[in-house]
């Protein structure tokens, strides 16, 4: 007894263990800090008093480990090198392809989403009543109207910066060109213009190198992070800084990117921080906000934070809140959707405040769109043949449907392979090669855009519509767009005008303009754009995909309008519908997203009556483009390796069961366990929940006389076992004590005289001789190696489940009883402290084990989820698939027809691959 | 042997019961025929070998009745009226308050979402391939255009008859005015009005006396049938005739009722039936068609049908998608809701192609906006100062929406009253009353819509912009719509303006008419409109509620913009704004609908910035108006004693726990039954499904010797038991009939040898030493009435559910086999067998029971769902509603630790009466 837990870890630190042992541990491990494996292999020889729970782990949580959230940005570029080095083998023994082993899998924890209420929450339950609800609900409110403000906010500092850097970066050029073109000196601009390109993106490297996970586009991220993947660092007040700053340079240095992908994230990091009220990296800082701290809460401030970010990006409100249902995808909550909605009305609504008052001087007008808008669709006035789309045109949206997915399929399956070999080449070498790459991708850019503007365009009319007086504002920014590089009075320079303006300006000419581009400029153009936006999506900078997808095909739709008009002779059609489909169906190429790009886009154009050319578009792009590969997001989150569930599984999955995916070596806690076993398990293994079990064994009697452990687990079995007689007779007790009707007193006496009859001792016995009949071991006894497999696979009854977080924090705050004492001396726990830490509780090799008396009993059953979901072994893949994204579950536990757990089931085991995987073996075997 | 099942039965129909039994079948049969209770009666002193589940019937589905379905339109006038007779009591021996008992509870059967998979189904699951999943999807996309397209016909049906009929009364009328204006003969003209308007509103009310549930607007209806209640006739050919006609009629009569609730409903309609390709109206007329035969995929169609239906009546489909979103309520499932919002927009598609043809004479244009539209806000064109409004009206909109929600609090309250006496004092007379009843309405209508416009209207100048030469289509609408009744030139009336037209045209006068109409004339016309509308709602017509609203509601904003213009001075604020907010506060406060609402506003403007002053008028309006009672379609769902399921329970709630609120008196079936057994126990119970159990009794091996039921059994019992040891045993078979790789291979060695060692029997011995040790009875032994309470609810293991509707058809299709043969001589039914007559099943007591031979044995088990969800007994009940709810579960087994079936959640265990029932009853225990 005088021994330290620490102690005893030590002595058996170097013990030899078998090899079959060591590779079990090395299979399941997969990749985690060899640390940690080593001390689990040592765990099977170990004393056997000690170790109670020696079966091998795999319930893994996707298999994170805690601690490695703090450290994860480092260690990902280390292992990504480390499984660059061979072809290591699959569970299967087949060599997977080459692209799979690039990244390190299973490296992420899973978010719950699931509410456990036991203890601790009924305390919080008690006093819940009205007004307090409709107090928490107010603070949600304003929350999320926070959240709105402040994405809207840092959407504002976005675009504010980028202009101003932007036009500056013009004015100064377009000057230099200007006096150049008379004076010859042209590589003098084009040197000017790097030099400010450069500069910019060198700055954005920066930023980015401080940040690494806030390079990208940040969507990826954010649909993990909303499918209920953690990945370390994605909702840092550090990542967001990093990632507005260094996207807002980005776009200055005009780098074929968007900012629409890095406002989403940043409206994410905004919905995950803010309630918080506190940051790891103002760690000083810390206000006694106690609220939300559940990942539960976490994830909803987050869709709305993201709603809002595409709110802010594209002016459309209802479009952000599909995007994070479409994303999120839970159930359809319909308060917190509102709360979404507000959230995003509120971010468009900072937005535009601030943006009329900043960029054009009328405070409080409402009437501007979106950052990125695609002004006004119209026909002249007066001009009655003209029609924004037709019937007949519904045919050829459909053929640039099909179009425009082969295009963005394409586009996926270049990048696909440039991020391959980036990773492989690129990232494993030191991180200035990353810095370089991007200077090497913006010098490129620069010259391709100054070359082409200098020597690639047409001169063409200026359309007379420009003299028009009264022009709307749109109208005045296309027509402030037009470059006249080179081109004499009343004319402009096409390629130029695409090249050498920002995107969006670029965009509103396609989609507006009415002179037309010449079709050799609108194919040159889009091709050198496919190709240099290809490339820069995924080097090492904040890098948003919506707008050069858009501009992309924006110039693809304007080809084929300027083509049906000019060799087809259909004059009437509308330029401008067309460029809208072909940045359509080449948008839903890329990305393949569905309802929400629908909705994004008709809210963009603010015109209803689009809505179905764009939806047939899109649909006809995404299923053009699936049948070659996923969309850019789903590759990309693919190639990290994260465990994303898809949005069903596919039918022939239901060939498999629950007993088929789940897996069935648990390592599980008693009801009542003593210290010394809990740090042995919590240390050993790297699971995030534990099932509490309890054991089916005989002589239940005799072992409750001997140990106050076994008897307070039995008592504890006893107890929590509700059997349709017990409740029959609490129901006709509690009938009694308050006035019934006549008709419910009949039936009260029909039960109850009969319970008066064998006695109140009836429920006690049937309880006893229900449990009574296994005859073998029970906790605290030793395993030994000699156990046969009946025993290490013994029946265990299913009580609940409890998270490593829990256990830890229990141990940390000394909550215990000693085995003297009744289990109801041992302190308890409020709500509060159980969720003090959230969301970095301390590990459990932080523990001082010295401070811990190893003989100690916990008794875990306050603390534990004691209803988590469960399903039966034959349950099929889709019913557990559907329950397990549903409800947003981390564990699923797998409970047989006599209630005994069988196996658990996690994010892993519904993974895509898993699933085939064990699909292919069931085929085999039938 | 030779006694057949039917003069068993016969034998026993005259025993007597105990009082006790009989109230016990009162209070659970509550309301449904007599019969039904009389058999259920004699049941528990009948013979004993026969009647083996004798507890009492309670896992009632809601209790309704499958044949109840098609007779329930008698039925139910006939029920009202005996529940009207006396204050009948509760459960708990209260009287509740007087309007609980006006209407039939339990009447309404429930459906289910959810999707059992066992044997017939595996059969397609194997034949199932991606090219033929592909073709179901194909099939799937076909049916949801050609729902859509229906439903926009529908729409234009109705659109197109309602203007021919009302233009043809309107220059009727008019002329007549302007000729008796003169000469004096209003009261003509007032009599002409007369005629046109009763004839009209009779021809309604005939339409709704063929089908009764075709009265109203149709919106709680499909409420209530997507939120999974089933309310007979709702989804019916013949209802889609009624109602469309009918609503025809009656816009056209000049009733205040809108037609969007009804176009709604045909949707809905159309959505149910068109995918079935049958109607019990043309009886005759089989396709053999047997896809989408279950509850599932016709609430998916339904959704479908009632978004297009939104879709066509305000040319909003994402509003569309949202509703049925809101209202249906289940998951989000993404590639349902892509095809719900395709639907819609074919449904606006179709629509807007005819209409645009039709009454416009340009096919092929899409520029129009829905049926209802609100026309185009926008400022006068240089304008500068002018903005549609500015963030000082926010406040203003704030308080709009407050007394919005006053008002429709008070709309509400005043219809719940009549709606109340209606149904004492109206309904249990003959019908013909209710015809009367609405001849009145439309009388008073229009005598006082006819004596106002004569009498109290102001005239006022025509506003100077409708001179301007560039009208746009909407502009033209508006000015068309004046009405100069008595006033000299250049000035119109205003009253006349807003009650002579249809309202869709003073909706567009309220919110563009530049010429302000006067404060008194719209007091005038508020309080009017208020009352009479408040008034129609609910008369036996089909109405609509949107659009009665919408004008009241504009006309209140309007109001306010001139009080604010006149009295406060703000002349620059924009009138129409203020009436689309005031339009919205004021339909907020009556349906209290949220996102879809907000944003089928938002379409029907199509004007994106509005988004933040509607919402924030519809949220504030919300939370008014639900401080004084529900939404005007929840209260007349309430009315009705549907169970709706509400969005969430109140966070009090969850002091209870699932063991609180099930019901655990269970009728149940072995998996291996008699025919006689079942027979009886589908007879004595209203039931819509049982739990297929097995008991835990001992000397099991005795049993099985005698009797091959009992044996098969209890064979069956051990086969469906998976136990840890015999999964891993399985999989470490498993893996080495495949190449596996190094790890794995060690891995099994491990395991494999130890299985070797104790050898194969081992599964075997444990199976059996787990199930030995029950010292009891089994099945197919007579329970007598001496049984203990301990007996009676002796420990059942759950194995899966059945359905009626799947008992009956295996007792019509005589799957069955014989007690000298084995099991597998049983025929096997396939899935389309087995859903083949869906949705109206054979009642059991059609069944020719000469024909059966009782002692034959049913194996239900491959019918048997054999994985419901279940959950344990100390779930709390958020956990439990929420599955419950989003799962779209019919029913829910509560089942213990040790998984024994223990009670059963339906969704009356979940209403909110029940509910705060059981809390009452908690806290009174406490």
């Amino acid at each position: 007894m005088t021994q330290t837990i620490a102690e005893m870890l030590e002595e058996r630190i170097n013990l030899t263990s078998s090899p079959a042992e060591r590779s079990q541990c090395k299979y399941l491990l997969n990749g985690p800090p060899d640390s940690q494996c080593g001390i689990k292999t040592n765990q099977f020889n170990g004393i056997p008093s000690f170790i109670k729970s020696s079966l091998f782990a795999a319930e893994t949580d996707v298999l994170g480990f805690d601690h490695l959230t703090e450290q994860s940005t480092k260690s990902r570029t280390k292992s990504q090198s480390k499984h660059d080095t061979g072809n290591e083998e699959t569970i299967l023994g087949e060599t997977q392809e080459e692209e799979d082993e690039i990244l390190p899998r299973k490296d992420y924890e899973s978010l719950d989403y699931d509410k456990c209420i036991n203890e601790p929450y009924l305390e919080v339950l008690e006093t819940l009543d009205n007004k307090r609800v409709r107090r928490y609900e107010l603070v949600k409110w304003i929350l999320v109207f926070c959240i709105g403000v402040c994405t809207g906010l840092v959407g504002l500092f976005i675009d504010y910066f980028v202009h101003l850097f932007s036009d500056l970066k013009y004015q100064i050029i377009e000057k230099s060109v200007e006096d150049c073109s008379e004076r010859g000196c042209l590589a003098l601009s084009l040197l000017e213009l790097l030099a400010f390109n450069m500069g910019f993106i060198f700055l954005a490297s920066l930023f980015v190198l401080i940040e690494p996970v806030a390079a990208g586009s940040g969507i990826p991220e954010i649909k993990c992070y909303l499918n209920g993947v953690k990945i370390p660092g994605i909702v840092r007040l550090r990542t967001l800084v990093c990632k507005a700053v260094g996207v807002l340079f980005c776009v200055a240095g005009g780098l074929f990117v968007g900012k629409e992908g890095p406002m989403i994230h940043s409206g994410a990091v905004v919905g995950a921080g803010l309630p918080q009220f506190q940051s790891i990296t103002f760690r000083k800082i810390q206000f006694n906000f106690p609220y939300f701290r559940s990942d539960r809460d976490k994830r909803d401030f987050v869709s709305a934070g993201a709603a809002a970010g595409v709110a802010a990006a594209f002016g459309a409100p209802i479009g952000g809140t599909l995007f994070s249902l479409e994303e999120g995808s839970s159930f359809w909550n319909q308060a917190l959707t509102w709360k979404v909605l507000f959230c995003s009305m509120s971010a468009t609504f900072t937005l535009n405040l601030f943006r009329s008052g900043i960029r054009y001087g009328s405070w409080g007008s409402f009437q501007l769109p979106g950052l990125l808008n695609f002004g006004e669709f119209k026909c002249a006035d007066g001009d009655k043949k003209c029609h924004l789309w037709t019937a007949v045109d519904l045919a050829f949206f459909v053929i640039m449907g099909v179009i425009g997915g082969l295009l963005g399929a394409l586009f996926n399956c270049l990048n696909r392979r440039l991020v391959k070999y980036r990773m492989r080449n690129v990232h494993p070498k030191a991180k200035f090669v990353r810095v370089l790459e991007s200077l090497l991708v913006a010098m490129v850019t620069t010259m391709v855009v100054f070359i082409a503007s200098m020597t690639l365009g047409e001169c063409r009319d200026i359309p007379s519509q420009m003299h028009n007086t009264t022009l709307q504002l749109s109208e005045r920014n296309i027509n402030s767009g037009i470059k006249t590089f080179f081109c004499p009075n009343q004319t402009y320079n096409d390629m130029a005008t695409l090249f050498f303006n920002p995107q969006e300006t670029a965009i509103l000419q396609l989609f507006h303009q009415d002179g037309t581009f010449s079709p050799v400029t609108l194919s040159i153009f889009f091709v050198l754009y496919f190709i240099l936006a290809c490339w820069t999506y995924g080097v090492s900078v904040p890098s948003g995909l919506f707008v050069p997808s858009i501009l992309c095909g924006a110039a693809y739709g304007r080809l084929v309008a300027n083509i049906l008009k000019t060799f087809i002779g259909m004059t009437h059609i509308y330029s401008g519908t067309f460029a809208l489909v072909g940045a359509a169906a080449f948008l839903g190429g890329v990305v393949r997203m569905t309802i929400s790009l629908t909705v994004i886009l008709i809210e963009s154009t603010n015109e209803i009556t689009y809505g179905l050319p764009i939806m047939i578009t899109l649909m006809v792009a995404k299923w053009t483009g699936d049948f070659f590969n996923k969309g850019i997001y789903d590759l990309h989150v693919g190639l990290r390796g994260v465990p994303l569930l898809e949005w069903e599984t596919e039918a022939e999955m239901d060939k498999l069961t629950a007993s088929d995916i789940m897996e069935p070596n648990l390592t599980y806690v008693y009801p009542h366990t003593r210290i010394q076993s809990l740090v042995s398990i919590l240390r050993t293994t790297a699971h995030h929940a534990y099932p509490v079990v309890t054991e089916n064994r005989g002589n239940e009697k005799e072992f409750m006389k001997g140990n106050i452990l076994i008897s307070n687990n039995i008592k504890f079995k006893k107890s929590s076992i509700l059997t349709r007689a017990g409740e029959q007779h609490k129901r006709s007790q509690s009938m009694k004590s308050y006035p019934s009707s006549e008709l419910r007193n009949m039936c009260d006496e029909l039960v109850t005289t009969e319970v008066a009859e064998n006695g109140e001792d009836m429920l006690q016995q049937m309880l006893e001789r229900r449990h009574a009949p296994y005859p073998n071991l029970y906790p605290d006894q030793s395993p030994s190696e000699e156990w046969t497999m009946e025993e290490r696979f013994r029946p265990l009854t299913f009580h609940g489940i409890i998270l490593r977080s829990q256990l830890v924090t229990l141990l940390v705050r000394g909550v215990c009883y000693s085995e003297t004492h009744s289990s109801s001396t041992q302190p308890r726990l409020s709500y509060s402290e159980m969720t003090e830490d959230y969301p970095r509780y301390p590990d459990v090799h932080d523990l001082d084990l010295t401070l811990l008396n190893p003989r100690m009993i916990v008794d875990i059953t306050p603390y534990m989820n004691p209803c988590p979901y469960t399903v039966s072994p034959n349950t099929h893949v889709s019913q557990v698939f559907n329950l397990f994204r549903t409800m947003g579950l981390r564990h699923l536990t797998v409970v047989n027809a006599v209630g005994e757990i069988v196996g658990i089931i996690t994010r892993h085991n519904l993974s895509h691959d898993f699933l085939l995987m064990k699909l292919r073996q069931h085929n085999m075997t039938m």
